[in-house]
């Protein structure tokens, strides 16, 4: 991993719909934006959670998928050419003396800017752990929640645990570059497409990959580092051998790192003011379902109104000499210019 | 016109796109929705002044006009059967001793309702008036400035004044049952559609109206009925026999009646809390370009989120026995029954 600083006006965590209005709205503004984002694609839990579920209470919008959402937001953020920083978590916020900010990720990725924005939903997704004895042990060495580096699997005996997309889409993927692959899972029906599960079970039929049912009893190996995988099947127990294990167990949502920034909160909410949607540290905002105020309602409308609010204020900030004079898309041409309106 | 009077939860003065957001948020909560507007029709500035304009800021819509806004709108607050009462203008705003409201409008409409919801915009949209002697004498008795109720036209002589779509579409509209119909423009091009444009001209010609180029100098008549409306053209005055003057000369934005009702009051905007958008008076809200709070700014999203936040407050006034449970459209089954979702 290499050490890479980038400069910028603002980062914002989290790429959610609030955080992707964010962009529109700083954009308007002439302030330049990265995101970074726990997942490994845009929308947060609207695209995580429910892609295809309708909404009924976005304004305008009798009905809308979470993928269509993110998709228009994703679009009218484009022309302010925004940068995306996915698989990523911000692990370390730290104010310099001349009151900028240094953001950095658990992907060795740093950021200096002049405002940070907190648009983290309800936290970062994480991947749930399951209940296998001392598997800490073993976290970030030999056992993976996420494959973030897919070179990291090369030519292991690889066991890949679950039943749902995550899973399968792995077991395919890193089966052309293991050298074994296990699929493990507790009963024989996937909640995964058709699709991979069918592909899944061609690539069993032809012996290039395992499918055991089971669960993990217990890990064996020492200073980190798996040499097999105990399985608890109706036949008894079985020990497979393996060096990489990866299990997909779903995703909780946790407050993170954020909780460690000496922010003001609020029940696990960071307190804002609703003027600015400022935090207690000058230059941090917090908008969209992180932030608590009285009356706060979790809703993607109110998060779209306080990154208006606060683009303002940040404009404040990151150009203080610039006079900010209020425009309105409809009328200003220099508005339209920078939207690319022809 | 007859004295009326509709029980209703809310009465919503404006039928803007925050009014309307409005009813389908307070729909939601289980509370019924009368609106209130000036205009002939829904939409309020978006539809009166830039319908077919395009909005860039309206989140996940990259571009909409004001016109498809209005309808979306519309679409959305429908399965709640709001009713919409038009072409009138509050002008009492009375408080009961039991808390509740007395409206009147100036069509003698009158409302009995808990909660009263100013979502007005930058005020009422009012004609303006023309720069012609002691016109204000002969106002609302012989000289209007709408259409109200057309029979009070009819065998009328009835003079028209101005080149837009209002004028032209009278001028067409009223030939049918005039006595005579005269449309006065002091040039002879039109901003009116020209197929409104092309009609009148074949209207002229075929002798069924007048056509004169010249502006209305002053007017005959008195005890508010006018007998005659003298011209200045090119060639000089002339005399126009007249019983009806219909001037049309667009419409401004004054803060009308609202002004009168005894709330406070922030450079004509009316001053409300950013948890509740109450105002000083209990069981009255301000939603919209109307109110003003700490970081207040003029975009219908904010309207949006004023709308959503103000409807929790309304509902402990309207139904204060009832626990409000907070609820999101994409997983509660009650919400989607409530919207008609198959």
């Amino acid at each position: 991993m290499s050490e890479r600083e980038i400069v910028t006006d603002v980062v914002i965590i989290g790429a959610g719909p609030v955080g992707l209005f964010a962009v529109f709205e700083l954009g308007l503004l002439d302030i330049k934006c990265h995101l970074i984002d726990i997942l490994d694609k845009p929308g947060g839990q609207c695209a995580e959670l429910y892609p295809e579920k309708p909404i009924y209470d976005i304004p305008a919008f009798p009905e809308i998928s979470g993928q269509e959402l993110t998709n228009n937001l994703l679009e009218q953020a484009e022309p302010f050419g925004p940068t995306y920083h996915y698989n990523q978590m911000v692990t370390e916020l730290e104010k310099q003396e001349d009151g900028s900010y240094i953001v950095k990720t658990d992907d060795n990725q740093t950021f200096k800017c002049k405002v940070v924005v907190i648009a983290a939903g309800g936290g970062s997704f994480q991947p749930k752990r399951p209940p296998v004895p001392e598997i800490e042990n073993f976290e970030n060495k030999s056992v993976f929640y996420a494959v973030r580096r897919r070179e990291e699997f090369r030519d292991h005996d690889i066991v890949i645990v679950g039943g749902g997309d995550s899973a399968l889409d792995w077991t395919l993927n890193l089966a052309e570059i293991a050298k074994s692959v296990t699929l493990v899972h507790r009963r024989d029906s996937f909640r995964a497409h058709t699709d991979s599960v069918n592909k899944m079970r061609a690539l069993v039929e032809q012996g290039k990959i395992n499918f055991e049912l089971g669960q993990i009893a217990n890990l064996e190996g020492d200073n980190g580092q798996i040499t097999g995988v105990n399985l608890k099947t109706k036949e008894g127990e079985k020990l497979l051998p393996a060096t990489r294990l990866l299990p997909f167990f779903g995703l909780t949502m946790k407050l993170g790192p954020v909780a460690d920034w000496g922010l003001n909160l609020h029940e696990n909410l960071i307190n804002v003011d609703t003027e600015k949607f400022a935090t207690s540290e000058e230059g941090i905002f917090a908008i969209g379902d992180i932030n608590y105020y009285p009356g706060k309602l979790k809703l993607i409308l109110s998060g779209f109104h306080e990154a208006a609010l606060m683009a303002q204020a940040a404009k404040k900030i990151i150009h203080p000499d610039q006079k900010v004079v209020f425009q309105y898309t409809t009328s200003s041409t220099s508005l339209q210019k920078k939207l690319g309106v022809k």
